[in-house]
């Protein structure tokens, strides 16, 4: 099993020398052969227990749905001929239409001219980076945060701020925010109206709203999201400063690369330019198989979905609670993937890692590479996602061996 | 019909103020609510002959293997679960296997380490302008220019200069060139291995070769492309400076965004990278089908798609001579869809159109858009890709007669 361990690498990416060619490079990022692709390849090792992607189990994803609908719509000619061609840059409207309507059931007032379709939420926060964010502006994000979105906006080189779980920055006013208000990422926390509001109150420019977890709440419950009540206070999307961010990466198919922005008119016009000079448009068979399976979707497969995970996230409760208690602390999700497990300060995850791999065959996420400024490394990301509840028991008794051991090795704080 | 006519708004997006919430943009785009997604606009009118859009006619894409690919992928649990997964950044290696054979048997000596996947060959424009283009470096286009490009490139903010057809720029170095050497967009031209030769030794950075067009010869006939010349001079890929972009729109689908780079492994290895902050990776079921298509594509199938292109094509060449020789001058494309027609001087394009689509319901693209700096108004661009012949000599028949109209209409060089 090669094993690459996330380890940031800070070289920020001095202007190259005239004539240097193909190792010229105005963007290299930051996170050095890290970030998620290698967490994908950690996830590929065949004989490892992995808590460490976050991605939804092809089990728990509608696949003789999925089929039905590319050979509906590729059975006709003219639906056919439609999948294969060239198709708008904001979006296909029969999606569109779709995901307004989703919007509109979430709380948020608004039409398919609210709706721009990207190639998954990864695709909405690359090119709000690039709409928004210049050369040293200062993004606020969270403390920690989505490796991706630190990917996402990295070549359009802001200056971070990082905001505590709960607590708002010392800035006064903060005037581009990214946050993932439910199940977070990677912390599984939960935003509640009150820190909704103070976030709302706080962020004077563009605040971006990370959705991609939001129907995955255990018990089907919801807070109203941070558009909602944006909305709500200003009385019209189109006067609103939050933009959403949603996916069906996680409850319908990551493959389909499949993702949305609701925002005001104006800002989907620009991202819909945008998006034409990035890639001319979303793959035109997926959205029109994605709107075919959401418009047929029955009313209860998401709550079979959420009922899955929450008996996942359940045993990896019970198997923390049972073997790591008073040894490490951890987050207790109400929806989505993730737990985030604070170490001992004397441990570092990237090194438990190696061996938790070769000793144990469990794999999971350091936390180092969720901080967009100070790294911490005593402190790692759990996924109940990809396993049963008996293999999460299972690796997280492993992992709890591993962290004792690690810790017995440790002369302990001097 | 609504018609947007392109005309070029040469806002420059200058800094926003503070404050100015989701009313600041880095990246306004120059091409101020025109460029593809309008020509896709113009194309979709119904009863309108179009000779506007770079769009593939759907009864030439190999609909019945795509629909069979789609079913026997999502048919097998286990492939089906695989193709609706998260895959790699670079691209699903089936694909890059089948892309790099293909390559290989065009005259690049390549791997698939020398393979990364993208949206359409306009994405693979996205992430080489993010990679290498800094604020106000110099990049050489032609003049005129595939009008994507710059709208791929504009958000990285480059000066441009402008390299006419066959003839080298007065800049002695060349540090990023960007060029479509076969069967070029707007003009149809197709360079000569003279020229690619000149262009190679001029070239003293990064040379970008689209190549969107290259199995489109009327004849079948080929070319070396510019990577097969720079890795013969200097003895292998990885030494090479040019970086060669394909896709499968114009002979597969465009509904599938599917394309590629091709280069030394190091820049693929940063644009994969990239391509994970930018989109995480192409869509997982679309790279399947792709790979399954090509594998089992029978060798005249090709054959046929361009002898069709060739029909049309010379049935636009006839009828232009017919009907408007001595007007205006026009390309003798060898491949591809376009021509490109230069009007008497005192006509102006987008004026012509606004007249050709209410008058005689004919669509064209003006070639102002297609200029990345001084634009020319007296020119347009066709494309015989959507019609049949006969419709095509229609088409041409009642545009020279609206020519004709302008012409009489207009008091003549003072």
């Amino acid at each position: 099993v090669t094993v690459s361990v996330p380890e940031l690498d800070r070289s920020d990416g001095s202007r190259p020398m005239p004539g240097e060619g193909l190792d010229r490079s105005r963007a290299p990022p930051r996170v050095g052969g890290t970030g998620i692709r290698d967490l994908l390849e950690i996830l590929g090792a065949p004989d490892v227990l992995s808590l460490a992607g976050g991605t939804p189990d092809p089990a728990l994803l509608p696949v003789a749905d999925l089929r039905t609908a590319y050979e509906s719509v590729l059975a006709r000619p003219e639906t056919a001929g439609e999948a294969l061609q060239y198709s708008s840059s904001q979006g296909h409207p029969s999606l569109r239409n779709e995901i307004a309507r989703r919007m509109v059931a979430d709380g948020v007032p608004c039409t398919s001219d609210n709706i721009a379709i990207t190639a998954g939420s990864q695709q909405a926060l690359d090119l709000l980076g690039k709409l928004f964010i210049w050369p040293g502006d200062t993004v606020a994000v969270g403390r920690p945060t989505y490796l991706g979105a630190i990917q996402a906006f990295d070549p359009y080189r802001p200056r971070y701020v990082e905001l505590s779980a709960g607590a708002c920055a010392a800035e006064p006013a903060l005037s581009i925010v990214y946050v993932v208000p439910d199940f977070h990422n990677p912390t599984g926390r939960r935003m509640s109206v009150t820190e909704r509001e103070a976030l709302l109150a706080q962020t004077s420019g563009v605040l971006i709203e990370d959705a991609a977890y939001r129907p995955l709440a255990f018990d089907g419950s919801r807070q109203p999201s941070l558009l909602e009540l944006d909305c709500r206070r200003c009385g019209s999307i189109e006067k609103a400063r939050t933009i959403f961010c949603g996916t069906l990466s996680k409850t319908v198919s990551p493959g389909l690369r499949i993702g949305w922005i609701c925002a005001p008119a104006r800002v989907i016009d620009k991202i819909a330019l945008l998006k034409q000079g990035a890639d001319v448009h979303a793959s035109t068979i997926n959205q029109l198989v994605a709107a075919r399976v959401l418009r047929t979707e029955p009313t209860d497969r998401l709550l079979h979905v959420r009922t899955e995970y929450a008996r996942r996230a359940e045993a990896l409760q019970d198997a923390l609670t049972q073997s790591l208690a008073g040894v490490v602390t951890w987050t207790r999700p109400e929806g989505g993937f993730f737990t985030w497990v604070e170490l001992p300060p004397m441990l570092d995850a990237s090194r438990l890692l190696k061996r938790s791999i070769t000793e144990a065959k469990v794999a999971f996420v350091p936390g180092a590479a969720f901080f967009a400024r100070t790294p911490s490394h005593a402190c790692l990301r759990l996924s109940c996602s990809m396993l049963p509840p008996d293999a999460i028991a299972e690796a997280v008794a492993r992992l709890s061996r591993v962290i004792k051991e690690s810790l017995n090795d440790h002369p302990g704080p001097e």
